[in-house]
């Protein structure tokens, strides 16, 4: 007998109704047979084919937006407009791969060399089926229909998506959309599987299938590394691409007038305690310079965030993980601790800052570790010297952010140390609100994503699950 | 004390006089840290002054070819037109990735966001030092400035070129060129670094060092696993792009004309056995159909393999194990064997052909798996159906073959079944002579490469060495 497993619902702080039952061991295997099969035809469409399964995706979506939203809100405790920006992005997404799709974007090079009577194409092709594993902190933008399953689909490849157990209901709802995009463009059955489970069993076993081709993972560097380790120890090793989290550190420099060290705190608090600060990208390490510029930056920050009013947590799991981060960090010796005093009744994420010189952070590990939620480490640096040894002690992150008024050595220096650490700089602007275009780079050295090379947003991301071959012809003559 | 080795002349069945003394550890020491110094500059120089290097290169090279000829044959006992086709290929990729460069086409993007003030540019940076492991078969062309080293320094990243201890000689001389080079264009000490060792101690101390950021790898699968493992087991894992090798699969068609049994047969047998059949793409498997067609093409092919003059492989290691691959082979019930009768009486490389069915290839894991040496495996095929299920059983491959006079049902199901496994599928041509050019893709699932997405050949191969960052920027209003 399988047990059911209820998602819950951190706005009233109760588990919602609607039961869910994992996917069985039987019904895992026939969708495996149905999704291999598929693969062989999906995987011979054309570009433009590919891009109307995306554009009645789009649709079908469009059409259940409302009820989809339902599911949202009561599984993931996230606010109204918040629901609005992650549906526009999904779209978007949908809507951007379909173009890219259209206008043949798709790499494809001929070359004929008349002497030897020969003529080689050079084509790419899909990987094959990928397994998609949904997010706990987006439950469009990255979980069933969204970045990672959409360049899959682009890509030519089958997507096979393991729903979060927290957004189970609204994984239900979107995959039913992309079922019903199939059928209206008459796609076989397998081009895309959805599959629950409450626990770890299907990944695994998901990952170590020789079915599967690659792995689209956003999450935790411990789920993200599990995965890299179980694709490897295939005896055919496939391309996972883990998006696993950053801490990204934002530099404030001396030179901010006094007004940019106002609106630059505040833009930050708001980046900081925006949607419980539930983001990869959230700001979780600022370092201040010593002084009249990074006291009167601190303060302000302070007040601002101060002001925020604590909202629920994803999961009563994340807020437990926030806390244990926040009594992490707090019973280091060094760390001054400042957090809400927001009486805990439910599982609001209560703001907390916590400060430190750059000795110390150096010294701790764990400050230089995320923890995921509304809190940011500010670390005051006395020299351009110092700011930079305490860059250079970070390991790869998603973000690099830099706010400045005028363009210093220090500004150049941080540049370059942190073109080695991270996948985006940022110029006197928040890391919060990626962008879906084909400029974003959303990756970053290892441990912030599984491979530098790949991005997870933006059309470029369809490489993540494509490979080249080469037909070379010799005609007679 | 440091024991110093020495090389082997395969044409004279004889060591070389010269004596080389692996690096010691501490010079290997210092040479890591001039290379991690000299990375934060050539990382930073324009694709125009790569270009520029790279043309000193292939300068510096043309300058010393007698020299380094004198060393390649005799560190190789390959010939001398062997030598003048690898020379040109290496002097080829050189140019043509300096062309690559002076077009501009490393990737740049940059889009503008108006309304937001925002603008956002995509760039190509290098992943960092890179060590390059110098193979056994290819002394120039997949060696010191072979295709990885040539490659990534295309991309910006500094080169640390680990010789092939059988090619130390060759490889010394080419490093000078490259030394030479790099003074000329006047780059810092440490862009370049050349490393000896007889043994894989210095491969495996450096796959672990924490400034080599990428590694490029072209050999045997147990030595290309190892890096994997290697560079995987790391708190950082690096990319590697190893080139492992193939059986690279032939299918013959039953409705190929009389006359083209006797021209495609006479075509593999010198693919085969050209230079001792030590290349990666060599046609290590044959699928001949049972009936008129298949007997008179493996009389042909059989008849001018016999009329092949055996030539000395590259050293008594290689010739042994082609030796003990073939007595497996031989061994294996349900084959018949048939091998050159000339007599051993040096390291020469002696052809042999193997003859066995369908059933009996699947069933014997050994017969799927390469014989690095002038030998080629035979599987006759009953129909389709079986010709499709020997294929079916096989693992990655850089390249599948297959001659047809007609495009049939079988030639496009033969495609199909080639696409999922092969890097390269050729029609109505042999697999050896890799072409330099835009269109080649060298690679191939796991395990012909480590990363099937990319390629070891031409100029795509740079994208092995980089890796994209968006430096985002917000004007203020």
């Amino acid at each position: 007998m399988l047990t059911g497993f209820r998602t819950f619902n951190p706005s009233q702080n109760t588990w919602n109704t609607e039961e869910y039952f994992p996917t069985s061991e039987v019904a895992l295997a026939e969708k495996l047979n149905t999704l291999s099969l598929a693969q062989s035809i999906y995987g011979k469409l054309s570009a433009e084919a590919r891009a109307d399964f995306l554009m009645a995706i789009h649709a079908s979506l469009e059409q259940r937006k409302e009820h989809i939203k339902t599911f949202y809100l009561k599984e993931s405790g996230l606010s109204n407009p918040r629901f609005e920006t992650e549906w526009k992005r999904t779209l978007t997404t949908i809507q951007l791969f379909e173009q890219y799709l259209r206008n043949q974007y798709i790499f494809e090079k001929t070359e004929e060399f008349p002497s030897d009577s020969i003529r080689i194409q050079k084509v790419t092709l899909p990987l094959g089926p990928v397994l998609v594993l949904g997010s706990s902190n987006f439950p469009l933008a990255y979980s069933t229909a969204g970045g990672d399953t959409i360049a899959a689909f682009a890509a030519g490849c089958c997507v096979l998506v393991k729903a979060h157990a927290m957004h189970a209901g609204t994984s239900v709802q979107v995959a039913e959309c992309i079922e019903e995009a199939r059928k209206t463009v008459n796609l076989p059955e397998g081009v895309f599987t959805h599959v629950l489970d409450d626990g770890f069993q299907h990944a695994q076993r998901l990952c170590l299938d020789e079915r599967i081709q690659a792995i689209g993972f956003t999450g935790s560097f411990k789920g993200g590394k599990a995965l890299m380790d179980l694709a490897y120890s295939r005896k055919n090793p496939i391309p996972v691409f883990a998006e696993m989290g950053s801490v990204n550190p934002v530099v404030i420099d001396e030179n901010l007038s006094h007004e940019q060290q106002k609106t630059v705190a505040e833009k930050l608090a708001l980046s900081i305690c925006n949607d419980a600060g539930q983001f990869c990208t959230k700001p979780g390490l600022i370092f201040i310079p010593h002084g009249q510029t990074g006291e009167h930056f601190t303060e302000r920050l302070k007040q601002t965030i101060a002001e925020t009013i604590a909202v629920p947590m994803l999961h009563p799991n994340i807020h437990g993980n926030f806390e244990n981060g926040k009594t992490e960090i707090a019973s280091i010796s060094g760390v001054k601790f400042t957090s809400s005093s927001f009486p805990q009744n439910g599982i609001e994420g209560r703001w907390a800052l916590a400060e430190t010189d750059v000795k110390t952070f150096i010294e701790y590990q764990r400050l230089q570790e995320e923890v995921f939620g509304p809190f940011s480490l500010l670390v005051i640096y006395n020299s351009k010297e110092e700011l930079l040894t305490g860059l250079e002690a970070l390991s790869g992150q998603l973000t690099g952010s830099i706010f400045y008024e005028t363009h210093t050595n220090l500004v150049t220096d941080c540049i370059e140390m942190l073109s080695r650490k991270v996948g985006r700089i940022i110029l006197n602007d928040v890391p919060t609100g990626v962008r879906v275009t084909e400029t974003m780079h959303h990756g970053g050295p290892f441990p912030a994503s599984s491979d530098v090379r790949f991005t997870a947003v933006g059309p470029d991301s369809i490489q993540r699950f494509q490979k080249y071959v080469s037909i070379q012809q010799k005609n007679r003559t």
